[in-house]
C-alpha cells in the first residue's frame, strides 16, 4: 500500500510534467512562426490537448491497452471503466499506479503525436481539415499502433523495444507530419522569396524548449511506470545528458555548416537529443547516452538542411527533430542495449512507418478532395489569425 | 511515519503547483489587458502573493482554522505556532502533512481570492485603494468565510460540501470582484468606443491558462489532504476532463454566438471547467465531471455576453469564470454527489454571497469616499504604468 | 527501501525544480536587457546548462565530492562511476537518494554560478571569452570551493554552515561577476547617456522571478537531502516567508529612495530574500526568516544604488542580489542559528571571496590579453544578436 502510494505520487507528478509539454509545444511553435499566425497555432494546440484527452477517454485508452487481443487490433469498449472491488477502486490494478493515473498519464502522451503535426503544417494549413486529421491520428492511428508494443501486441512479442516512445510517439507524429507537408506544399515565399521566413519570438521558442525538457523528466521518468529509485534516477540522468550533448553538438555542427552561432539549432539540438534517448533511456550506458545525443545533434542540423533541399517546408523542424531522431533513437536501442537487435528494431520502425504513412496518405487525399488542405493565398499572406479567428495576437503592440 | 512522509511530499508538491498559479494569473491578466497597464498588473500580483502570504501567517491561518469555535468566527491568535512535542515538531499533527505544509498550502490558496479581483478591476483601479481592499479580503473576509466550512464551522455541520473551493475561493473572489467593478465603472472607451479594447498579448494569456491548469493539479489534487492513491488520481482525472470539456464546449458555443473561432473563449472555457469541477472533483462520476465541464463552457460564454449587456466591465472575465462557475460548481455538488442536496448547497452559496457582498459594499464605499477608487482619466488614457510606476513594460519594443 | 523510494522521489522533483531555474534566469536576464541582445543571452544560457552539465559529469562532481581528501583539493577521477553491488546499483549509497539523483541534483546546481555571471556581463561581453571563463568557473572553481564545505573539507570541519548555498553558489557567482564587470567596464550610454538603459520586457523578467521562486522550492527543499517531513516543510516556509518579506521591504525601500512603485525592485526583493535565507532556511526561527528577508529587501535596493555610484554596470543586479545577499545570508547564520558563530561564518565568507576573486582576476586578465573581453563598439551599439548570431529575437514584431 505504501509502495503504491509512493509510486502513484511519482506517476501523477510525471503526468503533470507531460501535461506541461503541451504548453512547451505551443510556445515553441508560435515562437518559430510569424506573429500573424499565432492565434491559429494556439487555437490548434488548445484543441489538441482538450479534444485529444476526451477522445482518449472515449476510445483511445481502450484501443491502446485492449487486454488480450490478436496483437494487431483490439478494443476494450468505449469510455473508462475502472476496476472495482468491494465497491471501491481496486488498487491491485498495478503496483505502480492506479487505473486513473494510468489513464491520465497515457492520455497526456496521446495528444503529443498530433501536436508534432501541428507545428509542421503551421502557417498555411486549413484549421478544420487539420482538426479532422488529428482526430483520426489521436483517436485511432496512435492508439492502434501503440497497442502493437505497449499494449502487448506483435512487436512486443518479437522483442522490439521502445522505452518511452522514440517511435511510438515521436516517429508516429513525424511520419504523419511528413506526409501532410508533402501534400500541403511550402508556405508562400519560403523558397525563392526575398528574405527568409523567420519566427517572430525566439524567447517564446526558448521557453518552449526548456518546458519540453522539463516535461521530459516526466515523459521518460514516468515511463519506468513506478518510482523504483535506481531506474527512475538513471533514466533522468541519461535523458539530461543526451539533451545536453545534443545541444552542444548541434551548436558545433551548425557553426560549421552555417558559420553562425545559431540559437534555434541549439534549442533543436536539445529536443533532438531528448527524442533520440527516449527509446533507450532506461537501459543504455552513460557513454551510450552521450553518443546517442551527439548523433542526434548532428542529425537535426543536417535534417533541417535536407528538408530545405527537398523543398519540404517544416517551419518548426518537426520532421528532423521527431521523425529522424525518433528513427535514430530506435535504431540505437539495437546498437547499445543488451538483448536488443538492430534487425528487430528495423522491423518495428518500418511497421510503424508503413502503417502511419499509408493511413496518412489516404486520409490526406480524402481531405484534400473534400475539405481542402490549404487556406487561400490571400488568407495566408494576410495571416490566419485575422481570417480564421478575427483576432490578432498582439493588437496593441502591433497597431499602436 | 513513511506514510506521513509520502503524503507530505505530495502536499508540498501541490503547494508548489498552487504557488505557480500566481504566475498563471499574472500572465493571464497582463495578456488580456493593454500593454500600457502591464507593470501595474504585475506589481499588484507581486504584492498579492507576497503581502498575502505574510498576512496569512500573521492572522489568516488562525482565523480560518481556529480550532473549537462558535462556528461563525474564531481566532487562534497572531502568528504561527507549531505543535511541539519533546522539543521537536509534533508529527502527530495530521497523517497527511506537517503543520508547516498545512500553513503553506493554505497560504498559497489564500491570496488567490484577491488575484481574482485584481483582474476584474484592471486598467483603471487606483493601486493603493485596491491594495487596502485586498488586505481586508485576504486577511479577514476569506479566512473567516473559510472557517465556516473548512474550519469546521456552521456550514460544515449542515452538510454543505465544497471540495476545493468553487465557492470558498472562487466565488468569494468573484463576489468581491463584482461589487468592486459595479462601483468602479467601466474603462474609458469600453462601451461606445470606436474599437474594442483588446488584450495586448494572447500568448501571455495562453501561458497563464496552461499554468493555471497545471496549478489545478495541486489545487484539487492537494485538497485530498493526503496522497491516498485512489482519491488523488481520481480527482486529477475529473479535473482534467472538466477542463477539456469546458474548452471544447466554449469553442462551440462561441462559434455559434459570435461566428468565429475565439481562442480567448477556448482558454476561458478551460478555466470555467476547472472552477466548475473544483467543488466536487473527488466525489462525482466521470460522466458528471464531463457534464459539469460542458455546462461551465456554455456559462462562461454567455456570462461574458451578459456582463457586456449589463455594462459591467471585467477585462479578464473574472466574474463569468470564477463567480458564475463557482456557483454552478457548488450547485452541481447537490445534483451529482451522493448525500449532498441542492438546498444545502444553496444555503452555502447564499451565505457566502451575502457575507462577501455586504462587506465589499461597505468597504468599497468607504474607500471611494476616502482614497478614491479610480485613477484620473488622463492617467487611465496614458496608462497606469507611466503614471503610477514611471516605467513601461516594453520600453525597447515600443519606442525604438 | 520504501523510505529511500520516497526520499528519492522528492529529490528528483527538486532536481526538476532546480533545472527550471535555468529558464527563470534566462527570461529574467533577457527581460532586463535590451531586445537587440536577446539571442545572445539565450545562447549563453543554453550553453551554460548543457555544457555545464557535461562538465560536471566529466569532472565537477568528483572534484566537489572527492571522498576522503586533504580538505582543500581532491579529485575522485574523471566521469561518473556508480557504486555497484551484485551487478546492480548499490542503493545503500545514501538513504536519501541514489547515486544518480545525487549527481543530477548537484549538476543542476553547478551551472547556476555561471548563470549569475552571465546576467552581470550581458550586452557587451564577448561570447567566446565568457564561455571560456564559465568553463573554468563551473568545471574547477565552483566544485573545488564547494568541496571545502559540502565535500567535507576544512570549512566543514571548522563548523562553517551554509545550508543550500548563499555563499557556495550565490556568492561564488557574485564574486566572479563583480570581478568580470570591473574589468569589462559599463555598457555604452549607461553612465552619462541621454536616457536610462532599460530592459525590453518586464513580463519576461517577472516570469523569470516567479520561476526562480518555484525553483527555490527545490533548491532549498532538496538541500535537506531527504524528504524528512518536518525539515523539508519547515524549509519551504522560511524560504517563502523570506521571499515575501524581501519583496514587501524592497517595495517600501525603493518607494522611499526613488519615489515610485518599482516592479523590478519588487522582483529583485523576492530574489534577494531567497538568496538571503538560503544559508539558514532549515535552522532559523520563523521570526528570523522574516528579519533576514527584510534586511535583504533593504540591501538589494541600496546595493543597486551603490553599484551605480561606483559605476559598476550590472544590467540585472546580479551583484546586489547574489553577492551582497549571499554574504548577508551567510552572516545571518552566525546571528540566528544555534551553534553557529559570526566569526566562523566570516572566515568562510572571506575564504570563498579570496579564492574566487583571485582566480577570477588572473583569468580575466589572461582572457583580456588574449581573446579580449568586449565586443567592438559598433557591435555593441547595433546589438550582439545581429553580429554574433546573425539573427534577431523578434524579426517580425520589430520589422513589419
Amino acid at each position: 500500500m505504501e509502495l503504491l502510494t509512493i509510486n502513484n505520487v511519482w506517476m501523477m507528478i510525471c503526468t503533470a510534467l507531460v501535461f506541461i509539454m503541451h504548453l512547451g509545444f505551443s510556445t515553441l511553435e508560435i515562437g518559430l512562426a510569424r506573429s500573424k499566425n499565432t492565434i491559429n497555432i494556439l487555437f490548434k494546440n488548445v484543441c489538441i490537448i482538450t479534444g485529444g484527452l476526451l477522445l482518449y477517454a472515449l476510445a483511445g485508452f481502450n484501443l491502446m491497452y485492449p487486454g488480450d487481443f490478436n496483437g494487431f487490433f483490439g478494443f476494450a469498449g468505449f469510455g473508462l471503466e475502472a476496476p472495482i472491488k468491494d465497491g471501491a477502486l481496486d488498487l491491485a490494478y498495478n503496483e505502480g499506479y492506479t487505473y486513473w493515473t494510468d489513464f491520465l498519464f497515457q492520455g497526456m502522451f496521446a495528444a503529443t503525436a498530433a501536436t508534432i503535426v501541428s507545428g509542421a503544417v503551421a502557417e498555411r494549413a486549413k484549421l478544420e481539415t487539420f482538426l479532422v486529421f488529428s482526430v483520426v491520428l489521436v483517436g485511432l492511428v496512435y492508439p492502434i499502433a501503440g497497442s502493437w508494443h505497449w499494449g502487448g501486441g506483435f512487436l512486443a512479442e518479437m522483442g522490439f523495444y521502445d522505452f518511452a516512445g522514440s517511435t511510438l510517439v515521436h516517429s508516429v507524429g513525424g511520419w504523419a507530419a511528413l506526409v501532410y507537408i508533402a501534400f500541403l506544399g511550402p508556405r508562400i515565399g519560403k523558397y525563392g522569396g526575398d528574405k527568409p521566413l523567420e519566427g517572430h519570438s525566439i524567447p517564446m521558442a526558448a521557453i518552449g524548449v526548456f518546458l519540453l525538457w522539463l516535461g521530459w523528466f516526466g515523459f521518460n521518468g514516468g515511463s519506468v511506470l513506478s518510482a523504483e529509485p535506481g531506474a527512475t534516477s538513471y533514466t533522468l540522468v541519461t535523458t539530461c545528458l543526451a539533451a545536453a550533448t545534443g545541444a552542444v553538438v548541434a551548436i558545433i555542427t551548425s557553426k560549421i555548416t552555417s558559420g553562425s552561432l545559431d540559437v534555434t539549432m541549439a534549442l533543436n539540438g536539445i529536443l533532438a537529443g531528448l527524442v533520440g534517448i527516449t527509446a533507450s533511456a532506461d537501459s543504455v550506458s552513460i557513454t551510450a547516452s552521450i553518443i546517442i545525443g551527439a548523433v542526434s545533434g548532428v542529425l537535426v542540423v543536417l535534417g533541417v538542411l535536407l528538408m530545405d533541399k527537398l523543398k519540404l517546408d517544416d517551419p518548426v523542424g518537426a520532421v528532423p527533430v521527431h521523425l529522424m531522431n525518433g528513427i535514430w533513437g530506435t535504431l540505437a536501442v539495437g546498437i547499445f542495449r543488451e538483448g536488443s537487435s538492430v534487425g528487430t528494431q528495423l522491423i518495428g520502425i518500418l511497421s510503424y512507418g508503413a502503417f502511419v504513412v499509408a493511413i496518412s496518405v489516404v486520409l490526406v487525399l480524402i481531405l484534400k478532395a473534400t475539405m481542402g488542405l490549404r487556406v487561400s493565398p490571400k488568407e495566408e499572406v494576410e495571416g490566419l489569425d485575422i481570417h480564421e479567428h478575427k483576432m490578432s495576437a498582439y493588437p496593441d503592440l502591433l497597431d499602436d
